[in-house]
């Protein structure tokens, strides 16, 4: 039976969302053991008693890890939070993978730190899969700020798991990678990103070359590798960029004359469908890259529906024997 | 008399849009004159005889500087070309500023290798004005391109000649600097950045600390420091994003049903007050701050309006005396 490890006191809608999503789950994936690490109390409360069986389990964690926690000083000191307590179970095998929804630096500091980095990875890479607006494909890009300083052969290595992710777990052959950088000729960006397209030129993926910044979303890239610094500006602003247009389209519309707000609810349908386009939350959650065991982060605001495909992705990457296969690539590297 | 070199020959409208904004500018700038560099003939016959004047007047040039040139070989190969001549105008003080639609990369190399750095500023930065959700106000954004590698000292520096400009040009008493970064703490960042986040601290300018990317448009800075390298990401992304939704917005208006169409005739006065708040137009160009005078790069796509604005812009920029001031406050660092 594959298990997964789910810190259920993370993000804002904790634990009520995360145990929604994973009643839903349950009976769906008869396959996959779920385990909620949390407030014995709370999760109790939440699970109806004949629901918990050898499929779904709860272990008692007393402390929770904060936002604002400083990442690597919280997972020394709060050895018995839902997440610590959760990487734990997967280092000691206990369990196959963890998702999270909480603090991002002090999940990277467990996937490395605790579960560990996979042998011949020099540094792990956080990956979203993030949408475009020609197909319901979307695309993966990575670094998105696991790393604030990247080298040319770290991106390499990110290309490679991301590509082989790309195929595996969304079911896309020969994955175009792309490179993201200040313009189209080989010689553009500094020497970090100079040198990153020499080595993705020379290596076996398929490479397509530079990728800027305003063509993203277009659906150029089934993979964008960028370094961790520009990954993560990048990544926040697509979500700053698209929030503040929608919020100012939905003012617009409901500050308008009686005649705009009974246009605004003519094409309301339209809207919603646009606003899905960008709902992420059919792609799951973003992916550690490169540590022993799927680490998957959910958006600490998901609501039941993120969590939901979140965990259907990372059991598909336990079925697919993702993790292993890396270690054998890259062991023999 | 204030003179403003035009590069009337760069640019997708060119040189009509560029005539147009220069015929609508000029009687309202009675104290300026605006030279435009570029096919004689195209130019003559678009401008009216009677209007060639004291004011106005054309300096015929035979090249021109395609986009897909290489910056550097271009402006050395192509003497004549509207561009380089434009630049060499302003060079020998026969014009105070250059204005251009043109190759960006050759318009940078123009401004610093033929007009030159102010003594004392190590690199030059671009600089946009972009847009906030909450006012009409905008901020500034540097440097978003001229540098791949960026050191600490250039953002410092950038921050300066911009919290300058902010104040002087845009009317913003004491404008709020930050600095782009990957988190909010002031350890945040690779070197650069760490290093950049102490020397604004430590600086008399108004510094407030990291922004992220998602914060970009809600209008927490007057001016955001950022790398050439992220700064060129982030803001290709702004307009790629952007450009992204409203085009699916559009799409899905016009693809729905016949109540969706008419829901959307209903709405299209909202929407385009949405879009106008996304159209940088009043803005005018991005400055290339750091040169021995003004040199804007005004959008490539622009019609008659952003250009008629950005003449405005660089008019105040001449007035002002603002290269001059760069120079008495470097000269003495």
């Amino acid at each position: 039976m594959r298990t997964i490890a789910i810190d259920a006191m993370g993000g804002d809608n904790a634990p009520e969302a995360i145990v929604e999503a994973v009643l839903k789950a349950k009976d769906e994936m008869p396959e996959t053991k779920f385990l909620l690490f949390g407030d014995k109390e709370q999760l109790r409360n939440l699970i109806p008693a004949d629901r918990i069986n050898d499929q779904l389990g709860v272990v008692a964690t007393t402390e929770v890890i904060a936002d604002e926690d400083e990442p690597v000083k919280a997972i020394r000191r709060k050895k018995d939070s839902s997440m610590v307590v959760a990487a734990n179970f997967v280092k000691e095998g206990k369990a196959d993978a963890l998702l999270s929804l909480g603090n991002t630096g002090a999940l990277l500091a467990c996937g490395i730190f605790i579960i560990g980095r996979i042998k011949g990875i020099t540094r792990p890479g956080l990956m979203p899969t993030l949408p475009v607006q020609n197909s319901d494909d979307g695309f993966n890009m990575v670094d998105v700020g696991a790393n604030a300083k990247s080298k040319p052969e770290y991106l390499l290595q990110w290309a490679e798991m991301a590509s082989y992710y790309a195929e595996k777990i969304r079911g896309i052959q020969t994955p175009r990678i792309m490179l993201l950088n200040n313009g189209s000729e080989s010689d553009k960006g500094d020497e970090v990103h100079q040198a990153a397209y020499e080595l993705l030129k020379d290596s076996n993926l398929n490479f397509q070359g530079n990728i800027e910044g305003n063509e993203l979303l277009l659906g150029k890239a089934d993979v964008v590798v960028t370094d961790g610094f520009t990954g993560n500006a990048v990544l926040k602003n697509i979500e700053g960029t698209s929030s503040v247009i929608l919020h100012l389209l939905k003012d617009s519309l409901l500050n308008g004359g009686v005649m705009t707000k009974l246009g605004a609810l003519m094409v309301k349908g339209s809207l919603s469908s646009l606003k899905s386009k960008f709902d992420t939350a059919k792609y799951g959650g973003a992916v550690l890259l490169g540590v022993n065991a799927p680490v998957v982060k959910t958006h600490g605001r998901s609501n039941e529906r993120p969590i939901y495909f979140t965990l259907k992705q990372v059991d598909k990457m336990i079925k697919e024997n993702l993790v292993q296969d890396f270690k054998d690539e890259f062991a023999t590297k």
